[in-house]
């Protein structure tokens, strides 16, 4: 550890001492992998009871009717959606629902969301479980341009785009060919058109390696197992093309000129045990040459596995040893690192050592250079490998030059400052570049900033995602809440403003200005083929078994008071809010039946079921709309 | 309107002007029942941006670390879950999912989760949407007692019970011959045995009549359509006994002594349209005696419907004549009425008018005057109908005399004292019942004080669950949240101290001091039969096609780095997390095999699946618990 750039160590509460231990059980050696790494139990900076000022800590306390000022979009984790929060106040103002089913919204009910998550073979929604990351926006002139973000699901290995005018997830691709999915970022401009200054791609780094193809014959040969780095196309969500690679993927960055992706590589050993999985001293940081990847595509230089048809170009080692032909480049960093974000400078690529101390810089300018046969070796590329802390994972920027990255195991945040950790490696050992640390409470894992991972850094707040919460609120049982804790950055020491409990996993978020969002507070009827414009043109129609329900909604009632069914019924109902006041939402549920959703103004919805079970059925409004909400039902009728 | 107890108006901003009209858009002639019903656009009370003051927010404003001192139990609306909340922050520390799968825990995927949901014809959830509405918590010596907790389910007329130690969810029981079923109280007594002086039964109120039995042949015949009053045991979760009705069930109240439980009833005219419903100038509130319906059922008086085995007793008007007889009791109250709530200091139920401006206090001594005979007119145990606002449909109490109802056309809460709006109404013109009124945004519905339905209530803080947030937080397209607000109710005034946006529909909630609960961390190994203690019992038992794979976790590694199946296996794996260190959770999700749970510190479950895919399959550990926690997997190998 650099002990100098450390401030002095405090009493530490006996909490903290205690949940360090934990934290470490089971790490024994693993952790002691350098010389000098401190004692577990002596975290640094100052006791948290002390840290928010009344004056910092107001701005995030706002008054009834007071606005916040930045959106934070965060994945839900194995809640399988994505948050969106009000920052700095870090209040949650909705939850969209993309790859599991969402009983509140109808979310895998529905006809329309089924269409986009997938159908099983009874009908239902593919799956009911899902495990988001990491999410990120679409970009424009190197800040985010309020059209899209995209989320991963881990653990089905898919894609899903959010419309951020409406707020609604529109589309889901699967990943072909890959197991663990994991990290994702979109481009922020093309690789080769000038003038497409904006997001057309996402990248997706896939974790497992798996037998390709994976269909149960070479499970027990290891040479066999792969993993693929995979771009979807930004708008029709199509999966464009796959690399192949040596070693596996983590998170993903993108540079700003369109030019470099990159992955972060925790297992290049291709370990199938954790065990194996570090045993090497370093692993490396993969750079993918967009430019010539699609030139090697439209060239024809790919194959394709099983029944997948998307082209698959190699990226191997041994494919790749000509720098003036390579479509990618390892970098070789510290043991099982984790973790790479872009500076808001767009010069440097940051990964984050996890069992190693350590932070690695890497100069992208130098990383071209290599590709154009200008560099010899690819790790020269590297201009700062220092020492930050214990269990170093993501890092977010202040765009001044700062650096603020979590430490897992010693719970805290370590500010650093980039330029004067490249001088420190360059030899200049009076470079003090660790600032500031800040206890957090407790294991953080991703962090972000204000407009962090864009050119407008700001450096106004810091949101740190703790996967541990502990002894922080009020306990409700064995299933604690973790801890996302909003920090003050704004000045030279960091200041921790507030608590806020949140569900697992939130894993990675991103925060950026208010006004970069502008959304539609009511639908398009046309934005619905079957949208029901008029009243008067509800009914029952019948085509033998065949049933259509139309039915409009206009507070407080429906256009139909009742309608009649026969048992036996195969029934699509559509129905159509015809109220268009903003905020007046409708319900619609039918006891008995499976069946609710929400629909909001001007919004039209479909479902499709069996009328099989006899008996009258008050299909009711469920989300309160009016003074005579309860009021506000039709009877459904079916015959026996 | 009660204009002299109205303090003067003071100037409205635009945006409560449009709202109130909004809101009372299609209600046109409505509201307008009464003579001196206040123009809409006109409600009183000081603007909401200057009401928070620094003195009172700063209690709310908890610094990083400090605890709430309020637990808040809420409902999940069409989330179909519980929230638990630390208040007064207003922070979600919790959501416990009941009747709904849930993707986070498992919930719907777990064997041990499906027990307690009810399985489908396929074996999974017998519903995937639910609509849960009030929550109220079981009682000992007039307080709460932390045991248990219990929530509707008004979709599919379920009642759920929560353990208030681990804070699950342990049973589910469906309530036979109802639909609808809205209200729901435990018991604070036994109206017989004193020495049972805690909760041992829960009311629950069923609002849509149906024919009974429901077959599907009646359903033209209004004369067959009925609602039910229902019991359910609190500890058994079986159903006790059912009273037959006139009109429907709304909310539903319970008298400290045991002897009375009530519901009020919006719907005696048994319309199936809305105008119909309210077509009469007065409903009722409808008392139920306890004792003797218990007796009546004991003398097996009753009937049953289908095939319910449930005894059924009768509770019309026409069977109930003689009061000294009757089971039930009609006190009738205007038009439409929505909330019974009792005060705490266990004298009144008072009823909300909804569509009539008033409230309605009923004495409760009086009403068991009446089934002792000893006052003629049940209608003169209403001791108090004052007009407060318009649209008056919940009341919390301050424990001082004091009463607050939502006023949902006024988007108002109104501060009254009973004992003067009782001497209002005995004549004593002078009484200045109404003390305060505050404006909230927008559109009340329920609302609650600190320990509020309790002998305890306190007085402290208050919680208004606002339907409608307009422009109250910064847009996220057509779905808006809803506005829970925090009023500080310590003083003669309120004061408005935050709002916080809550996915709807929340509904009803209870909150109450953090000592009342005592939680438990860590399960106890013997909590499952299943439990595998020794990491060394890890294996495949293969019996025929059924396998049993036994599994254990300790960070960072589950005990078999490995399982090997044949495809076709019929497969139950059973999981226990050795970890005993309070927090350390783990996940185990399988890729494409649609299984994703959690396991808290030595919890065990377990899944059932066919393994119908050849491949490798990572399952890896789905919650961050550790430094190699994405190295924590294990390899599931489906032979072909």
């Amino acid at each position: 550890m650099s002990q100098s750039n450390r401030p002095e160590t405090e009493a530490v509460p006996a909490r903290r001492k205690f949940l360090n231990t934990a934290a470490l059980a089971g790490l024994a050696g693993v952790v002691g992998c350098t010389e000098k790494a401190a004692p577990a139990a002596a975290p640094a900076a100052a006791p948290a009871a002390s840290a928010a000022t009344s004056s910092a800590a107001s701005g995030i306390h706002l008054k009834p009717g007071e606005l916040d000022s930045y959106y934070g979009l965060w994945s839900g984790g194995h809640n399988g959606d994505v948050r969106v929060l009000g920052m700095p106040s870090g209040r949650e103002l909705l939850r969209i629902p993309c790859f599991r089913p969402d009983a509140l919204v109808g979310w895998g009910i529905t006809n329309e969301s089924l269409d986009v998550m997938g159908r099983n073979a009874e009908g239902g929604p593919l799956y009911n479980v899902a495990d988001t990351h990491h999410l990120h926006a679409s970009y424009k002139d190197g800040n985010y341009d309020g059209r899209y973000a995209w989320v991963n699901d881990k653990l089905n290995s898919r894609i899903a785009r959010i419309r951020l005018d409406y707020f609604v997830c529109d589309k889901i691709t699967t990943l072909p060919n890959v197991q663990g999915f994991h990290g994702i970022f979109p481009d922020k401009a093309d690789p080769v058109d000038p003038a497409i200054n904006y997001t057309t791609r996402v990248f997706c780094g896939a974790e497992f390696s798996i037998p390709l193809p994976n269909d149960g014959t070479d499970a027990n040969v290891p040479e066999k197992y792969r993993s693929l780095f995979t771009c979807v196309d930004a708008e029709t969500m199509e999966v464009r093309w796959q690399v192949l690679i040596d070693g596996n993927c983590d998170l993903t960055a993108t540079s700003y000129d369109g030019k470099l992706a990159a992955t972060n590589q925790y297992n290049v050993e291709m370990g199938v045990h954790y065990e194996d999985m570090m045993s090497a001293e370093r692993d490396a940081c993969l750079f993918f040459n967009i430019a010539r990847i699609e030139e090697a595509v439209k060239a024809g230089k790919f194959t394709t596995y099983g029944t997948s048809k998307v082209p698959v170009v190699d990226g191997t080692q041994a494919a790749n040893k000509d720098p003036l032909t390579a479509l990618t480049g390892y970098v070789s960093v510290p043991k099982n690192p984790h973790g790479v974000n872009a500076s808001p400078d767009g010069k440097y690529f940051i990964c984050a050592g996890k069992l190693s101390p350590t932070t690695t810089t890497i100069e992208l300018s130098k990383v071209l250079d290599w590709f154009d046969g200008k560099l010899q070796n690819i790790d020269d590329s590297i201009v700062a490998e220092v020492e930050v802390g214990l269990g170093p994972l993501h890092t977010a920027f202040d765009g001044r030059g700062n650096a603020y990255t979590t430490l897992f195991l010693d719970s805290q945040m370590v500010k650093w400052n980039v330029e004067k950790a490249i001088a420190y490696h360059n030899g200049d050992k009076t470079a003090e570049y660790i600032i500031d640390r800040l206890d957090v409470h407790y294991q953080p894992g991703h962090t972000n900033a204000t407009q962090s991972e864009t050119k407008a850094a700001d450096g106004k707040y810091l949101a740190v995602g703790c996967k541990f919460s502990k002894d922080r609120f009020l306990p409700v049982g064995p299933f604690h809440p973790e801890n996302e804790q909003i920090v003050d950055i704004s000045g030279d020491k960091m200041v921790l403003l507030a608590d806020h409990p949140v569900r697992g996993e939130p894993h990675d978020f991103i925060i950026f200005k208010r006004d970069i969002i502008k959304t539609k507070q009511v639908y398009d009827l046309d934005e619905s083929p079957l949208a029901i414009k008029d009243p008067k043109e509800s009914g029952v129609f019948r085509d033998g078994k065949k049933v259509t329900v139309k039915i409009t909604s206009q507070a407080p009632a429906f256009s139909m008071r009742e309608f009649t069914l026969k048992k036996g019924d195969e029934v699509t109902l559509i129905l159509t809010n015809l109220d268009k006041i903003e905020d007046l939402t409708h319900g619609f549920a039918i006891p008995k039946y499976n069946i609710q959703f929400i629909i909001n103004p001007l919004e039209t919805k479909s479902v499709t079921f069996v009328a099989d079970k006899p008996g009258v059925f008050w299909a009711y409004c469920s989300t309160f709309c009016h003074a005579l909400h309860l009021e506000m039902r039709t009877r459904m009728i079916v015959e026996a």
